[in-house]
């Protein structure tokens, strides 16, 4: 019976791994298509989506099965609610990614940023994918400094969200106002794409420390 | 013990209750302090934001600990997981009320929006509050229409959001860049607290039938 519900705890795990390399992907390519204005990877990556929702909700059914067959207490309880915590978020990421997407198609033919802020969002997108990689990590438990390593990724992301928010408000900014108002709410979906990301490592830390997250 | 299990939920509901109030009035608050560029409101509305998250923590620990006492199930779990997922939805909603008043102050001395969008986002504000209140009655159970209200509010919403998006990016726009990512980003946080007030009550709706959200 414990075994038989471990197994269902690592099947659980394997169900968000699966999700996270799901938005790690979708974000990898709604960057590419941000930075070659790539209408079919933008819609792919649009239509993509659906697939992380129905991941989200089969995690949800299996945890809430397990919660109700199996009763779970202390650390088991707390890994099956990061888990249901962990699956809501990666959705999330991947709605990130789709919104960068659609962007991306909304604007097409023209590009959504311009030639000066190509390097700064390449940049980005990497760093916001690797945090979805981190995190994917972390899911396995292989990653023993992964907290660590997951705040200095989302301060790179905050640092560079800084930069673009500088640039698009600074004096020399000759881009006009629509490629403004793009780059401004691109720029805040990765960082929220970030963000979510330590949150999901919040809750992973919170199921094995029993320590409630910030 | 069966008794005292249901006031226990009646409690966490309580507790939803009382967190809902807080957004409401973060929400009437952070468009009053962007109304009227007020730096002392829009530092209250940052600061209290605090309390909103200690509230989620202290649903989460009572939750758990029902989880782990009680071990629920059918009705009574779904119960409980939907008061989980709106204790975090409603924290992200006083999150994006403090974000609309951070912008505030970011741009205090100058108003964060111009005098020509200053009805729309008042507008914006009081539907946003409206969503909280019904979010409210909802948890209260004094709604029986409060799905489609609830949609019907949040279209309202959609269409201001669509219709500032429209001005700022529009051939008449006279107001600068920097203004016009304010304006971008701030009717963002407008419509995203508008949709989590949507997540939060198809979560209590699921509760109830049993049927997954989309």
């Amino acid at each position: 019976m414990r075994e038989a519900f471990h197994g269902e705890l690592a099947q659980l795990g394997e169900q968000l791994d699966a999700m996270c390399g799901l938005a790690a992907e979708a974000m990898r390519r709604a960057t590419q298509a941000l930075l070659d204005t790539d209408l079919a990877l933008a819609e792919r990556v649009v239509a993509d989506d659906d697939e992380l929702d129905r991941h989200r909700g089969a995690c949800e059914d299996h945890a809430q099965k397990l919660l109700a067959l199996q009763a779970p207490v202390a650390g088991d309880l707390r890994t099956i609610l990061a888990a249901l915590y962990c699956a809501e978020i990666i959705e999330r990421m991947g709605d990130l990614a789709a919104h960068i997407a659609a962007t991306v198609r909304f604007n097409h033919p023209e590009p959504a940023i311009p030639p000066s802020l190509r390097d700064l969002f390449a940049t980005l997108g990497q760093r916001a994918g690797d945090m979805a990689i981190h995190l994917r990590g972390l899911i396995s438990g292989f990653s023993p400094d992964g907290f660590a390593e997951m705040d200095r990724l989302d301060d790179a992301v905050d640092a560079l969200h800084a930069e673009v928010m500088a640039t698009v408000t600074g004096t020399d900014w000759s881009d006009g106002v629509r490629t403004a108002t793009n780059v401004a709410l691109l720029a805040r979906f990765y960082e929220r794409f970030a963000d979510q990301a330590v949150s999901a490592a919040r809750r992973l830390d919170f199921a094995t420390t029993g320590t409630l997250p910030n």
